[in-house]
């Protein structure tokens, strides 16, 4: 199935198969999952597991389900986490030091996160040179130049709301097809680049309903 | 339909359409939005929308749609975001504090922006009594009371990992029932309380499926 096919919801939940997986011991080569099982961690149900894995390929057995390393590795192939993927971060104001931060812990932590970050950008004179731990500030312009020295294929946006497309525009200019934005603002970006908006505010939404 | 009963996934759509609808202009009492329309925008089909909102009730009219403010103020009634609610936050570092000003920002530029952010906690003692913009900072000593003084009914935990069950678990004990989890920790939580995971890592998994 080609990737732009894949529904966007799909792509969800496997992320969230990928983090079940990262969780459970699946050393023990003698440690299967069924879908029932990997459903009840997911929130879904066992049918929608094996529909979305359908999707990617043969990886369980009838009656014994998925052996979980096994699962565990195709996963991370298919969601292309199998892989170091340089990133970098436009706008160091605290949420953007906050990640970046984060960042470092998470890599630090686990030698298979796959997200490195490499490079922050921020257009405030007082900040450029200037280091969050090991990782230094540019000015936008050197962006471009950047984004090619680093390798970086994604891009995290955390500027104001007023400079997000701005700052969407410089990144799909320097080539990266990848975006996830902070900004509590709608961008528009070509068919070709991927963007995914991270808005707490849904999160709070989805909560309010429990209430 | 009770509460407990409803999908995950159907609460997250829920939350989507109420905010498509927010930015629509519907103050034209004859704007009107299919479940097509709103399905494309969405991302889900529109077969998914009908049977999404038939859980609530019966909000459409067969050939001509719904009618989008009536739709809007519908799902804001489901969704409990028809009434301000109070909200609190623990662990004032530069994601707390990025949070923060996020909400103040967001209230000040939207009415209806039901999510108040009414008190901050934090166990630093350097940290207690200063303020973010408006807001003070408690210890964590008083946070039973000032739930109740400021009538807190969700809570951001924005901890480090390791603090972040302690956090959740002093939060419980306060009477708070909705909590959004910031730090990269697996909480456990009693059944009658509901918990959001914020994970910038799952995002980042489903942004690299598309490279």
């Amino acid at each position: 199935m080609r990737k732009k096919k894949v529904p966007e919801v799909v792509v969800e939940r496997m992320a969230v198969y990928l983090r079940i997986l990262s969780e459970l011991d699946t050393d023990d080569p003698e440690r299967y999952i069924s879908s029932q099982e990997l459903g009840d961690l997911a929130g879904v149900g066992a049918a929608q597991v094996r529909k979305d894995l359908a999707l990617f390929g043969e990886f369980g057995k009838q009656g014994v389900g998925y052996q979980a390393q096994m699962l565990k590795e195709e996963l991370r192939r298919i969601m292309n986490a199998d892989r170091p993927i340089n990133v970098g971060l436009i706008g160091v104001g605290e949420l953007g030091t906050a990640l970046a931060r984060y960042n470092l812990r998470r890599v630090a932590d686990d030698k298979d996160y796959p997200f490195r970050m490499a490079a922050l950008f921020d257009n405030n004179p007082a900040k450029i040179g200037r280091r969050v731990e090991c990782l230094e500030i540019f000015p936008p312009e050197e962006l471009p130049a950047r984004v090619k020295e680093y390798k970086i294929k994604m891009m995290l946006i955390t500027v104001p709301a007023a400079a997000a497309q701005e700052a969407a525009d410089l990144t799909i200019k320097a080539g990266i097809k990848a975006i996830l934005n902070f900004a509590p603002a709608k961008l528009i970006v070509p068919p070709q680049v991927k963007l995914i908006q991270s808005d707490v505010s849904l999160q709070l939404h989805q909560l309010a309903f429990y209430l």
